[in-house]
């Protein structure tokens, strides 16, 4: 059975060539922030293409972000830029008419599960969490502005550590971190492109300080795929160091039930105004 | 005067038209490592026909590395995918013959300079490191698969904080971390074409744990450009968190002497084998 995020991201091909091949997409409703679909929706859509062309899930992705993208069709153009024995690199431009949303650059291949390929080095570990139901359901955003729709909280399970959904009763914690649990609310199992929606499915982490809870137009987004996911939420966090000039960065670590590491994610961002 | 970087990094565009340009350049000799040239610094050559294109410095640049470059002429396609007020964003392709090096998507714009700008969140600061002249010099590696080539040590002024060269000496620190000082042997100062060689500069942390010292292929290597260096050396410091499946990352800050964050980077490379 198809689960609602395969639906949601679904890609037909129109036209094929050796090279690559144009699909057409829909960018569905209640997947958006106050009316533009969210940036890892995005991301998903073109990463299917790309993966279809490609053979392979994406192993590391980046997308800049060029115009903001309202329900409705969509077309993603994927030219294969070099298809090697193990790893294919290709590139999407994902547009809604003659209007460019986002131009992707990625590189695609399975993950290895060699034994001898154990992990050799992990510094680090998943953020603390309570358990799953001991988590917060976010509340609705005071404005559209806010992060998260209701919609995308109806469509995933997402589950916030108690406290980081505080900002939006205007009680940030002060640490400019968001942490809680990414699932499905149908429960699909989670695959290397729910894991590109994953990357920029909690709000910002800069709503934890005292800057103002506005839009954050992300310039960039670069995911790496680190493994395949248990079957289970994963425990994420995603934090904000550097908030200088106009420009903020978000780091995201995504860790499955089992522990391990399965995706890291940064990406650039123009501050909020308020 | 030009200095030896520019020289090294020069592109001369050949045809133009309003989407773009096609730039003629050269792969130069001692900028490799064991032959093959050093990722930033290729990429640093894309980035500059980018720049030209765009009429702006890089902010945010993605590679993606599809072979190794040998020393000899290039060519730089670049073509525009949109240019507004502020960014203009361009991919680039990098190709020796028939056959192309790297893949580049970047995003390009000048740094903000309003007083409204100032840093609102740094969590964090330059790596501890002795004084530029306390530091070490790197020695030369023993073997071509070591690191930075004597070659491209004379042409920078890197020094590297005590202890973190003992590798090639056996002597690894047993923590994946390399941090020193950036400078150019000549003096220049370092703009934001000159990050994007930083952020490749340094010999793989990884090198300071039991990992083999031996050829860690590049995959992806993204930079942030997030200010413009005061003139001096840079601090650096290169950490890798996560060696699992046959993959490893690699996140690299760089600040200048005024104690500005002035670059991030990560790059996603495989594990090298003995």
């Amino acid at each position: 059975m198809t689960g609602i995020f395969e639906r949601a991201t679904a890609v037909t091909r129109r036209d094929t060539t050796d090279a690559g091949g144009r699909f057409d997409a829909m960018v569905h409703d209640g997947w958006d922030i106050g009316g533009n679909a969210n940036g890892g929706y995005l991301l998903a859509i073109a990463g299917r293409a790309m993966a279809e062309v490609t053979g392979r899930p994406p192993l590391t992705i980046t997308a800049h972000y060029l115009a903001p993208a309202p329900a409705g069709p969509c077309t993603v153009d994927v030219a294969l830029v070099r298809s090697g024995r193990r790893m294919a690199t290709a590139t999407a431009a994902l547009c809604q008419g003659d209007r460019e949303v986002i131009r992707v650059l990625g590189t695609f291949a399975e993950q290895t599960t060699d034994p001898v390929d154990a992990p050799i080095l992990v510094d680090g570990g998943p953020p603390e969490l309570p358990d799953y139901e001991r988590c917060e359901v976010p509340p609705p955003p005071a404005s559209p502005d806010q992060g998260p729709m209701p919609q995308l909280n109806e469509r995933l399970a997402v589950r916030m550590r108690p406290g980081d959904s505080g900002f939006r009763a205007g009680a940030p914690t002060g640490r400019a971190e968001m942490a809680g649990w990414f699932a499905f609310a149908d429960e699909r199992p989670i695959d290397a492109i729910a894991l590109l929606l994953a990357a920029d499915a909690f709000a910002p982490p800069i709503f934890n300080t005292e800057l103002p809870v506005a839009w954050v137009p992300t310039l960039e987004l670069t995911v790496h795929v680190r493994g395949v996911p248990v079957p289970g939420p994963l425990s994420c966090v995603f934090r904000s160091r550097f908030v200088v000039g106009d420009l903020v960065e978000e780091d995201g670590e995504m860790w499955d039930v089992a522990g391990n590491l399965v995706c890291q994610s940064r990406q650039l961002s123009l501050t909020p105004r308020g």
